[in-house]
This record gives structure tokens, C-alpha cells and sequence, in this order.
């Protein structure tokens, strides 16, 4: 199912501003037993992206009428994507005049393999790419994902199942499709996003329960090092939530700790 | 007029890459008396981002055989844009078994008042807002252009009608739609893009003619002082061809010595 603005329909207009230059952002729901999870944060990041793009904000009450309703479609897991575009118009990459806000609302399957991720857990590898920093779009989840599609692509030729992804200054940024975090003793420690990186809603949720928990977190600047001397290591995002790393490169990690609070906390939400 | 893999067609499937991710690149050509201006070069860039990209290539004579057509709708000046994508495929970012490349081709008139910047000369800013930083991406006219479009917001709203962009590091890259020249005594400037930046065809049509004139020039790091220093002052991209500028913020040029030159070359090729 696909829906443009509210109506059923496959396709956009060519001259679509998200097809001619990235220009809007998207985010990436789950759905659990018909339910819409972390809808607040997800709205709250997309009407962060909107402003920040000077993109006109859509009518969140009928979105959320629209995903509320696909998510009846999946009485057990689900996925539901929200692209939104400035749309059609402006001169060039001028968006002036551009008030044509399109949004795209998709549903689907629940990628099956994240179950046995968050079960088993996985081994990372280590980009040999360097992530660009672009403080003007760092931490949106914006339509520019060159970058992630040529890291992909170095993680199917290496094999790996997702990797690390440093940015030109040896700092640790997220993985392909994730954010990090890792506990060393009692500190849990996740990537400062100021320069480049995409700032995960499940990451937020995780640096909330941190909060509730009362639980010591530093988010800032660290080299690879300071992750591969942890004694636990775990990713997020929206749909696989927490999955925990088993391995990175040749390091072993067997603590989980913190991913066991956490997914306690996140399931009696 | 608009071509979609030569077939007159409006729309684009909402799964296509170019929407989704900004996943491909494009060009724009100048038409000039009903012949296609700077083919090769246009091409040579192309084929070289479909290569780094990992985009199967289309088959570039049916490509030429369809804009060549459409140049015959402009007698004096227009406009063609090629915006090539991946297609619609892959598993989220992995583009693996994707191989729908779609070439979308479109005309437009020449924007008229260029003939005034050309004549004239413009005055540039320079953008408070710094540009990112992506080897990965650095000098591909790609499809993530969101940082060109909140530039241009900036340039609209300070009224200018173009600005020099820094990154990070307060290098001189270019401007917000063309690259940048400058000459100082025999020698002309124009900023490396390693980094970051579009490397333009008519910026390589210039050092082609730099090369051919035996003039001497260099391609490096530069900050803005050593432009504000220039004796003169030029801008390029493939529609516009050369536009010379009067004045960066409150510094003036009066010179246009280099610029006459290349003028001439460029219209006795």
C-alpha cells in the first residue's frame, strides 16, 4: 500500500523535489500489535527536519489517522515509512515559492532476520569509507543517503551484516543502518551527532531510559578504540530496537547487561 | 517535455532510488543554436559517476539520439537536463540486485537573465552556512543536494544573487551553483574538490582551455582572502558558460582580462 497526500497512488510527479535534489526527510515506524510505536518521538524528529528544511509542515492529525489505520493491517509486527518532500516548484535548488509538501506513506513487512539479531546478536565489521560531516544536515533523517547506499554496498562485498562507520577524523559516528552505544563499566557511551550521523529515534528512546534509569551516559567524541574496550556493545533503531554485538572485527563481547535493562524497560513501557 | 527512458512520461514510481535516497546523478546542458554543447565532457562525467556509484550505465547512444532531438526546439538558447537513478530495487539502503537504471531527460528555456550576468557581471556574498565535507561523494553533480538548497535559502534571504561557500575548514569550494575562478597577476586560482563541491563541466572546459592557452594555474586549498586579493574574479557552470564578478561583500573588480580571453576561446571552439 502506498499513499500520496492521503490517496492511493504509486507514483510522483518527475519533477518531485525529493527525486531532483533529496529535498525533504523520511522516518521509519514500527508497528507492534496494531499499535504505531514511538509515535511522539517520530513526529517530534520530523517536525524538527521540517523546520530545519523550512519545509511546510503537513497535517500530523491526518497522518497519523493514515498510519494509525495501516498499522490494523499487522497484528503482530509491522513497518510503516513516512517520506516527506517540499515537493514540486522554486527555480533550481531555490526552493522559494515551493509550498507543495508532499507526503508518501508506506507499509511493510517486518524485516524476520532482526528477530534472530536481537536473540543471537552480531558481529559488526569496520567501514573502510569515511562518513562526510555536514553540520547544516547532521542528525535528520533527510532524503541525502548517497553515503549510506555506497556503505552498504561495502558491507555486502565484505560480508558483514551491518558495520561501524567512522567519520574523516577516526571518530566513531553509527553503523550502516544504526546508531551505537556501548557500556564500559558503569558508563554507557554513544556518538556525539553534531557533525554528521542520523540522530535515531530508538537512540532517544535508549538516552530517555538511560534518564529514567538513572543510569551514568556520556554522548560525545570517541575513536573505535574506546568501542572495541567495552564490555558490552549494542545498536538501535526503530525497527530492530536493541540488538546486541557480539563481535567486532576479532573482538568478543559476551556482556549484555545493559541491553537486558533496557529491553526489560523498553517491553513494560 | 519530459523523457523516461525515451518515452514521454510524467511521473516516477514512489520506490525509485532517486526519491528515496537521492540514489543517482544528473547534468545540465547547454543548447546553443540547435547543437548539444560539451557532449564529451558531460558524458566522461556521467560515466564517471555511474562507475563510482556502482549504477549500471545506460546506453549512451539512444541518450544522445533523444536530447540531440530535443535541441532542435531551441534555435537561439536552452536548456537539458539528464537525472539518471538507480532505479527502483535493492533492500533499503543495499542497492544489491538493483539494476533499473532510469534516465529522465527534460528541456527548459534559458534562463534569460544570465545574458545580464554574462554582460554585466554579478555581485556575490559569502554564506554564513559551511559546507560539508564527503570524499565519498566529492565532485559528483549527485542527486543529495539538500546543502544547495538550504544555501540558496540563504542567498535568497540575504538578497544576494549568488555566494561563495566555504566548508568547514574555511576553504574556498565554490558557489551555490557555479564553480569559482580567480586570476592573480599571470597565475588563475580555482579550489580543489576532494572534499566536497561539484566538479564542473565547464569548470573543465576552462582548465581544458588553461591547458591549451599554456596559461599557468593551480587547483588547491584556498581561503577567502586569497580570492578577495584576486585581480579578477569569474564564475562558471555549463548555462551560464563565463560570468565575471564586479564585487565579493565590499571588494570590487574591474578587471576582465582573463575573462575576455576564455570568453573568446569558448566561442571559437
Amino acid at each position: 500500500m502506498a499513499l500520496v497526500n492521503g490517496c492511493e497512488q504509486q507514483t510522483l510527479a518527475i519533477t518531485d523535489r525529493a527525486t531532483q535534489y533529496g529535498d525533504g526527510c523520511f522516518t521509519t515506524i514500527l508497528v507492534e500489535q496494531q499499535c504505531v510505536q514511538l509515535w511522539s518521538l517520530h513526529l517530534a524528529r520530523l517536525e524538527l527536519s521540517l523546520q530545519r528544511l523550512a519545509i511546510a509542515a503537513p497535517n500530523w492529525q491526518q497522518i497519523y489517522s493514515q498510519i494509525a489505520a495501516l498499522a490494523l493491517k499487522y497484528p503482530d509486527k509491522g513497518g510503516i515509512k513516512i517520506l516527506i518532500s517540499r515537493g514540486s516548484g522554486g527555480r533550481g535548488y531555490n526552493p522559494l515559492g515551493c509550498h507543495d509538501t508532499q507526503v508518501v506513506i508506506t507499509d511493510f513487512e517486518w524485516p524476520l532476520h532482526y528477530q534472530q539479531w536481537q536473540q543471537q546478536g552480531i558481529t559488526l565489521g569496520v567501514c573502510q569509507q569515511r562518513m562526510g560531516n555536514s553540520p547544516m544536515l547532521a542528525g535528520m533523517k533527510h532524503l541525502n543517503r548517497l553515503e549510506q547506499v555506497l556503505l552498504k554496498q561495502e558491507v555486502e562485498t565484505a560480508g558483514w551484516v551491518d558495520a561501524i562507520v567512522l567519520d574523516g577524523d577516526d571518530r566513531v559516528i553509527e553503523t550502516t543502518v544504526a546508531n551505537l552505544f556501548w557500556r564500559h563499566g558503569n558508563t554507557v557511551y554513544t556518538p556525539a551527532l553534531q557533525r554528521t550521523g542520523v540522530a535515531g529515534v530508538m537512540r532517544q528512546q535508549v538516552l530517555n531510559m538511560l534518564d529514567e534509569l538513572n543510569y551514568d551516559y556520556q554522548v560525545g567524541d570517541f575513536g573505535v578504540d574506546a568501542v572495541l574496550a567495552a564490555d558490552e556493545v549494542f545498536i538501535t533503531n526503530s525497527l530492530m530496537a536493541l540488538v546486541p554485538v557480539n563481535q567486532i572485527q576479532t573482538t568478543q563481547y559476551c556482556q549484555r547487561t545493559m541491553f537486558k535493562t533496557l529491553w526489560k524497560r523498553l517491553h513494560s513501557c
